[in-house]
């Protein structure tokens, strides 16, 4: 395998800083020694520490795709392929302990009255979430296992504010309870 | 009316500053200037700017709390009154421009891996938010409004995850569409 780039490993190296410690409380200097390179070499791949986190949303983004594709695996039930997608992003943040979070929300919180960049890139990272999310959900309407009273997207957006809201609780409580809860009551009351 | 103390101007700009910009943002310096004081006067009222935010997550609820006494009002429906109070607070971010947000939903994804003292605040914060809400759902439930399938206290913790990611995603958005969507669905599916 080839060895990655300088500048893959700063990205690599970013991502989890980020994702662990924030935004502001990370310096270039930070991610700089977590890829072990000179903090001068930073500035040789990337113009700012704002620059290198718009490309971390990429980078972030395309590794929940991975996990989305059992989103489209037509041998499961739409509500079936939902819950399994919704179970395997909590197991992956109580194997994290809880600490990092989701990056989306994490840069919504701390970022949007700050960097208009940020902000762009987090809005598109939730639009295709949720895209994906909506799609499955007209497929179970389309199947009458939920109710057309309301849009799918309507519905996708409501589900993944109200994973945000308990991902941010568990983060506080260190606990996988409000993620428990967040499958009970969307799958019982939600898209029911 | 008394002049307030320097402490109690420190702590106020410290909420709003805080509440603005979030913690590793913000310097003492900006909350010394913010109160018009000098930075050195800081520390004869705050040991560190980690004890005065734990101190701005108290403040931040007693505000809060005043606007919960709807909650309370038997003059109304449960219902009616959730609802009553959940326009008031989207009212009150929309009036905010979407800047701000909700303190502790800012404070648990910036800080619960860096600050105990302020993780725990923040838990006793939502804990306390969520008891009230769910004494109002159990009033709904025992008047046969909303189901008894799942516990109110389940259902209450579930209503302010939801909120808590819509207001995320209003901050991103810049509008207020997220949060009437939260309204729509809170009271025509989970409080059904």
């Amino acid at each position: 395998m080839p060895k990655p780039s300088l500048r893959e490993e700063l990205l690599s190296a970013g991502l989890d800083t980020l994702h662990q410690k924030g935004f502001n409380a990370t310096s270039v200097q930070d991610i700089a020694e977590a890829a072990g390179a000179p903090k001068g070499s930073f500035y040789n791949h990337f113009e700012s520490k704002e620059a290198l986190a718009a490309e971390v949303v990429l980078k972030y983004e395309e590794q929940r795709k991975a996990r989305r594709s059992i989103l489209r695996d037509a041998r499961l039930a739409p509500l079936r392929r939902l819950r399994k997608y919704f179970e395997g992003v909590n197991k992956a943040v109580a194997e994290d302990e809880f600490t990092t979070g989701c990056l989306l929300g994490n840069f919504a919180a701390e970022l949007s009255n700050q960097s208009p960049l940020i902000r762009e890139r987090v809005g598109k990272a939730f639009a295709a979430w949720c895209d994906e999310i909506a799609l499955v959900i007209g497929e179970a309407q389309k199947a009458g296992a939920i109710s057309k009273e309301l849009s799918s997207q309507s519905l996708a957006a409501f589900v993944i504010h109200a994973w945000e809201g308990a991902m941010l609780q568990a983060k506080v409580d260190k606990d996988r309870a409000p993620l428990d809860d967040f499958l009970k009551v969307t799958f019982s009351k939600v898209l029911a």
